[in-house]
């Protein structure tokens, strides 16, 4: 088997076995493939697709790469939510702590943000005194305990994806559907899972901006658990607008605390309850999905949800009363408004420029090795089809250092779109696979 | 300017500036930009393709990684043939030396044969005592007083080009149009040309599979020619079926000898006697191709190219006499003739199959470093249209070790299909572009 010639059926549009896939990453792990022969071949992937049978394979292979979480020890199904990425997206800080509430075991396994979506570790270390490096028999304990732990992903889950993602990081070949899905799959499945719900993100602030490539990437994902036997279903989400009002790390725990409160966001609220029904229905906490609803909502509105995160925060070592006094949090020096030019309605918001913002003014990195400012961020005022008053804020900037705050506010100012008529409604919950 | 970037826009279809394309060749030559950045920027050139201004970029950027040869010394037009390889091509050995006769100055620049298809040098190599490492004082004084010479692509020439073919070679990126253009372009312009006649062979034994592809490639190396104000004209020539009877080093030199005494087969005679009448006219010594053409038959007919070959080899230190006494030449030891399963006509001879099996027994390399075998080959008996009958001989190897020999009969039984009717006749000169 040469490699050269694996790199030419793929450019070809040839399926590889999955023994020419096991060549390709076992190779590469073992440093007798070179980055230039997997990069080219990463980028014909990129061209050319994955069958569903390939993607199998490279999951696989990925997952064998490293350890296994084993939550054998732990009793019940585990159920996890993982989010493709959205700005201001917090819907796990809310949808884990209800589903947990309700008796699903929930192991969160987190990364951390890149680019301009933010990352769940990333917002929980802003609570001070918040531990994401539990050893596995602390995650396990705590699991057995609350039901829910966060934890952050260890170096030896798939290390052939961490190899691989770096290279495509560095070609270009980030943006591939079956790349994607491999990826993530293949982290979630060392975690030990039973079960995932998976939010597919589509739209300006996700990386699909399609939902025809949304619908693939949750298909892939969904028939990649199929054939491992686990079960795993996908809503596609849309995320032309960010979610709900606050997109920064400690601003975004505020906003957490206030719809665990019931007193959030619509859209928040209603697309958390949705994924943490998904997560009890899943769980077997409930004989149908419109049982499940019920729970969460009742999980809500009782507060078990809200006091869950409190027990787990104070478990992992945090402070849990910021959730009340939010002055704890780390807290920005200085806010600049943005205003509207004229009185209209408000058509967009375009996610993409506001995570753009966002990072720049330093909630999130460039780089992995970047720090990030857990203070800063932005406060919405307004979202899309709201009304709006000429010189009316249409949100505000919230940062330590006055450093590219021109910058970050002019990108603020192109991200709002103000219209005469009222926009269309849009739906944010476009489709369930799986 | 980060070359992520760059490789994404190409991923993405969008066209790179002048100045992006010169940022990353002289980057990956100096060393800044690592290979695996620079093959996953091949793929997606193989993907997307280029513009004519990327092309030409990409081309002088090459051009001016390297010395020039300066011919500014030579008197007279200098014309350039090249083709883009095929099985059995060695028409550069009979229309060089027709166009040379008729006064035109040929300073040949060859490369060496690489997979199926022969090279100039190493056929001109299985001539005792001949020389291909002239100096540039000796190429020059040649040209003077013969007009023509042959010589061997110095690694000076063009070494961008020669990096870029390495890491395309390893990561399956040799099949790109643009990038096959600019690599043809940037040697040839390098070697102080006025004009280029160019062969682009189409079909199972060429890089070209379809016409349309051919097209392409001729009319972006013609382009690319106009825009650094060279002629370049290029033929777009058959090759589903090797070109003459010959295939192997030491067998086609003796077939050139015939065929510049005019007793060499049809297909061969009539393209070289193109080639040398588009390259007499560009060098301006007829005032019409047909004035041309008449040229090139008169230089045929009258042995002056044969006399210049001649000339050429003594002058170039190779003992001129193998080409009337071809017991002088490297012989094969060993002989084995290919039948005719059934009687019927010839409809296929595949060039791809026949150029396979001669390789393997050792007219060709598979790596750069791999020696050749100057006397094996293949000699057809029957082209396409022929007629044979059942167990008449198809075509005879000739080999000088067993090894591979009944896998190289194989291949070469596949290329041959015998069939009840005849089968239509074949334009051999498919176009000209330019």
């Amino acid at each position: 088997m040469r490699t050269v010639d694996l790199i030419y059926r793929k450019r070809e549009g040839e399926e590889l076995s999955p023994e020419e896939i096991v060549f390709l990453v076992n190779g590469y792990t073992r440093g007798e493939i070179p980055d230039y022969q997997i990069s080219a071949f990463l980028m014909a992937v990129c061209w050319q697709g994955m069958t569903d049978r390939e993607v199998s394979a490279l999951t696989e292979c990925m997952l064998d790469s490293g350890e296994r979480v084993d939550l054998s020890a732990v009793p019940g199904l585990k159920v996890d939510k993982h989010s493709t990425g959205g700005v201001g997206d917090k819907t796990s800080l809310i949808a884990a702590p209800l589903a947990a509430s309700a008796g699903v075991v929930v192991p969160m396994i987190s990364g951390r943000g890149l680019g301009h979506t933010g990352g769940t570790l990333d917002k929980l270390e802003s609570i001070p005194g918040f531990r994401t490096g539990l050893s596995i028999g602390e995650f396990q304990s705590q699991l057995q305990k609350h039901g829910l732990a966060f934890i952050g992903q260890s170096e030896q889950i798939a290390p052939a994806d961490g190899r691989l993602y770096s290279l495509r990081d560095a070609t270009a070949t980030v943006e591939s559907i079956p790349l994607i899905a491999s990826s993530i799959m293949s982290k979630k499945l060392a975690a030990g899972l039973d079960s995932i719900v998976l939010d597919v993100k589509v739209g300006s602030g996700a990386f699909m901006k399609k939902q025809i490539d949304a619908r693939r990437l949750a298909q892939m994902m969904v028939g990649i658990g199929r054939r491992m036997d686990k079960r795993v279903m996908a809503l596609i989400t849309d995320m032309n607008q960010p979610l709900g009002y606050a997109i920064g790390n400690a601003l975004e725990i505020m906003e957490v605390s206030q719809t665990l409160q019931n007193a959030g966001p619509v859209d928040l609220t209603r697309l958390s309850l949705e994924l943490a029904a998904r997560m009890i229905h899943l769980g077997r906490m409930a004989n149908s999905i419109d049982e499940a609803r019920e729970i969460a909502q009742a999980r809500l509105l009782d507060g078990s949800g809200y006091r869950k995160l409190k027990d787990v925060i104070t478990a992992q070592g945090g402070n849990a009363s910021v959730l009340d006094r939010f002055e704890l949090l780390p807290n920005a020096t200085g806010m600049r408004e943005i205003y509207s030019p004229r009185a209209g309605f408000v058509s967009a918001v375009d996610a993409a420029l506001i995570g753009q913002a966002s990072q720049m003014i330093g909630a999130g990195r460039d780089t992995k090795e970047d720090s990030i400012d857990p203070a800063v961020g932005v406060i919405l005022e307004v979202k899309v089809g709201q009304k709006v008053d000429a010189g009316g804020v249409l949100c505000r900037i919230y940062h330590t250092r006055e450093e590219r705050v021109d910058e970050a506010a002019d990108l603020v100012e192109d991200a709002f779109r103000i219209s005469q008529h009222a926009p269309e409604e849009r739906e944010l919950i476009l489709e369930v696979v799986g």
